[in-house]
């Protein structure tokens, strides 16, 4: 008899990773018989992670990679230090090794849950580093995608806003989601069959936090507003909004060069004649590339040097974060910094 | 003393859309001075169609437009003829001519509100045919766009879906839709201002209607889990994802004739060098324009068409709706309908 469903469609997601980590560490290694690799799961104790730990302890070893474990206690809560050495205990009886348990500082930058965040990844990738680790598997489910692309409706800025969580991000690709198609329920049914304790994080309930009113608030009321499917309909805009995303920053890559002058200016005709989706990625990159903080540059920003070239009327030169002045002069659309300008003329 | 600012908005609004009607119609008639083209509204008695309504009456004779009016009965309700008239009478009122009420029967394909949609916008269709009628004016506002961008996330089939309402639709642009960014709450306080009185359709709170359980039930949640700018970052959406859908169909349309063999077959190797989004925007229009029904035609027909292409190992020819089949051979990928392909072998 095999495993309970949960436990194998866990197990299969797992592997899938572990199957791309195995071969990305032979081709850096074409010559020698590898060291086996190493491959850390993140766990908060929580369902999801736990999931994913047992999942590591059981797939690595048949395809002869090292699984450890890193717990991180943000220190935000009474007992933290407790729980977070419970956790690591918990991840050592699995039979991963190394196993740490992490404590960091949070900050206040950006707001709780951004500052705990920020702390967390800080942590990861130091021990990451430190421990030569291959990959950091993280337990992000299908049902974290669908708040993901919600949180980012709600920003109301376009395709790459909904594209969610991508599979691996961070410095080559360290950092791995092998449950993003796996719903947090098979998760927890997955811990329940194997008998795993798990730790339910009282922030993942408290209101006050966004991404806790999306999950217990706003999610449900749209389940019976709209039908079950909506958290497989948001995971699926995820996939096709990044693919839509990368195709349409390509695009605006290659068109922002064929439209730049020797100069440095760009051709005003030539914008103007590019689809506007690829017009504004055009003029926001440029934008960033002349020193505005893409974090303070808003759409209004670029809309209005867009209107440099679909309203024409002689308007005076525009300023933009970070000293970044745009005007049109002579058939050119020209974007720099204001030290820059102000040296040239 | 100027007007309420919700009358200004809502006048402001239509002036916008009737100077490009006066401009479109000069175009047409540039060697005498033209007729005075006709708009019409389209009204359901409701606040946002009335107010529409008031602000085309007002605005038309100023730009030399001729203004007329079209209330649409569904029977569906009792004493939706005498509504009707009534409607159509408030009309005449504000100084709209023609009037008319117009009786439709609703049938029952692909659901209560899609059929009463459709029977509404053939005779709307009809009407403006024989009324020689250069454009229709839609009361739907920012709030209703926010809804359609809901229900097209709950389909989960891409930037496409999540582009709800354009501002101008139908053959040459016929239907145009002046309050996309204004409120409901606007057009209904310039309806009170103006004393003008409204009716409230019962099926927009009956929630057996989805539209209706979005409006009541799923938005207010989302305001309240994500704060109250979800309308306007729904709406925003809308816009960037259909300026970025056209982007990414121009793209294909260019695309699909590069990678296009003379003998009508596809060369993978330039089709798999495409960007994901547009090489499976290539592969459905190919499918479609070779017979496949496009409400037929689902995501995973084209995921199984592109894996002939991302994960080649022999497959055999895939069936698709419309008697399409897809097969890949020396080198080539072969998209045509069943009867097509028997001839030839």
């Amino acid at each position: 008899m095999g495993p309970h469903p949960a436990v194998a469609a866990i197990r299969l997601a797992v592997r899938r990773v572990l199957h791309d980590v195995a071969d990305e560490h032979a081709k850096l290694h074409p010559l020698r018989k590898p060291d086996q690799p190493l491959v850390l799961v993140a766990c908060s104790g929580g369902a999801d992670s736990m999931a994913l730990a047992s999942a590591l302890a059981f797939e690595a070893p048949k395809l002869h990679i090292r699984a450890g474990g890193i717990t991180v206690d943000h220190g935000l809560q009474d007992g933290s230090e407790r729980r977070a050495t419970e956790v690591a205990d918990r991840l050592a009886a699995m039979g991963l090794k190394p196993v740490e348990a992490i404590r960091v500082d949070v900050g206040r930058t950006g707001g709780p849950e951004a500052a705990a965040r920020d702390a967390r990844y800080a942590a990861l990738d130091r021990a990451a580093e430190r421990l030569g680790a291959h990959a950091v598997l993280l337990g992000h489910t299908r049902d974290d995608q669908a708040e993901t692309v919600l949180l980012g409706l709600a920003r109301g800025s376009g395709t790459r806003s909904l594209s969610g969580m991508a599979a691996a991000t961070g410095e080559a690709g360290r950092y791995r989601r092998p449950f993003l198609e796996i719903d947090r329920q098979v998760a927890r049914k997955a811990c329940m069959v194997q008998s795993l304790p798990v730790w339910d994080d009282p922030h993942n309930v408290d209101p006050a936090y966004t991404r806790s009113r999306v999950r217990h608030e706003a999610l449900p009321v749209l389940e019976k507003a709209l039908g079950k499917g909506v958290v497989s309909a948001l995971a699926r805009t995820a996939q096709l909004s990044r693919d839509d995303a990368d195709a349409l920053d390509a695009w605006a890559e290659t068109a922002g060069r064929d439209v730049r002058l020797a100069d440095g200016g760009f051709d005003t005709t030539r914008l103007y004649a590019l689809p506007p989706a690829v017009r504004r990625r055009v003029l926001r990159r440029a934008v960033i590339e002349a020193g505005a903080p893409a974090g303070s540059l808003f759409s209004r920003h670029i809309e209005e040097v867009d209107r440099l070239l679909t309203s024409w009327r002689g308007q005076k030169a525009i300023s933009l974060p970070g000293r970044v002045e745009a005007w049109r002069a002579d058939g050119r659309l020209v974007i720099r910094r204001r030290d820059e300008a102000a040296a040239e003329n």
